[in-house]
């Protein structure tokens, strides 16, 4: 019989986030993996790390970004198996997730690899877009309200185009597309009430207008809040 | 000095998915406001029960719809003012919110009415696409993907627009457009792996097929999932 792989959202970086859900699974499971660059524990595991007991199987998985290379899909791959290998013994395995684990998260990669020979359950979190506007105190959607949620990635007139179809939108992932961005929102008359979000619920948290963000150190987990087309629809 | 107002998701119907963060507050307040049809406890004061200790103050936020009159601004407007009395005095407030507060959240219009005189807290919670994706056990959005969430009550041009635009979408507040939906979605050869989630983490909860829907019997809180355009990008 096969174990049970977890993914587990623990929120965006606020250790009192995670869910009652959570917080019992990681107190409970003999396994936890959790992404991790290539030193250190990583965000996620420092998020959950009062919740985890002493003794617990890790595995962390290690992720480089270096330059030139993308060697994730190796380090997903080598996880994968080391995973489906305790699954198959029977133990149930815990993914810590930043977030959501099916919200832009790193556990659709491990998924992907071992849904098909493995049970699953998903356990969602609180999102980083919900996280930042509650520190804005200021509303993601309302009403009939549409909202897009658009990774900073993505070409400049991509951006524009879901930036004009919805009424309001979060750009995830900003990092060195800080220029970019502010671009097209300066184009398009959306950057007045923009916010840009960087490090939410973690140390280093900070909030503020978009035309005074420093474009050489915008961390790439960050994010910007953009308001309604117009105040009064 | 003023109260404070919380603002607490307690996520979309598992008690199991209240925060760390809500479950303590909902503790530890001395004055719980919670929204409600206009008899008995309604769904969040149902999620929230275990968390709510005997003696509390409660304030329910009564809502009726009945068609053709909409009395949701008055009945806003008058809990605003019992909180703010509360709030006068010092007392605390936390006002319950289904999902997350700031995402299509009634407790928006409690902050526009309450935010310019007293403090303002607002605690994040598991929201409903991401609840729905986790049942499904299917991804909301990965990498450079995006994602529009579209509120079924739009015009049908409107919602195709949106549609257009993103890679993936939900579409919420089901209930009686689902004939709409169903209607472009199918014009756009969107239906195909279309899911309809239902009562999400509620007693009574479906996720299954949109063909297979029954549209004299979709609730309001269901939310449709709409996969990517293509399978193969």
């Amino acid at each position: 019989m096969s174990g049970i792989l977890y993914g587990i959202g623990i929120g965006p970086g606020d250790p009192d986030l995670l869910t009652l859900k959570a917080s019992r699974l990681l107190a409970e499971l003999p396994v936890l993996a959790w992404p991790a660059p290539e030193e250190g524990p990583g965000l996620a595991r420092t998020i959950a790390a009062a919740h985890i007991p002493e003794g617990r199987v890790e595995i962390p998985i290690r992720l480089s970004f270096r330059p030139g290379r993308d060697d994730t899909d190796a380090a997903y791959g080598a996880a994968a198996a080391s995973i489906a290998a305790h699954l198959d013994q029977g133990r149930d395995v815990g993914v810590l997730c930043e977030g959501d684990p099916l919200f832009f998260g790193s556990f659709i990669h491990l998924l992907s690899r071992l849904d098909s020979r493995h049970p699953v359950t998903v356990v969602p979190g609180v999102a980083s877009p919900m996280a930042a506007a509650a520190a804005a105190g200021r509303p993601l959607a309302s009403l009939d309200e549409s909202l897009a949620i658009i990774p900073a990635t993505r070409p400049e007139e991509t951006i524009a185009t879901l930036l004009d179809a919805a009424d309001s939108a979060v750009i995830m992932k900003i990092g060195r597309h800080l220029p970019k961005i502010r671009r097209v929102l300066d184009r398009l008359g959306r950057s007045g009430d923009a916010l840009l979000a960087e490090r939410i619920g973690q140390p280093g948290q900070r909030i503020g207008p978009l035309d005074r963000a420093d474009p050489d150190h915008t961390p790439y987990f960050s994010l910007i809040l953009v308001g309604r087309r117009s105040p009064a629809r």
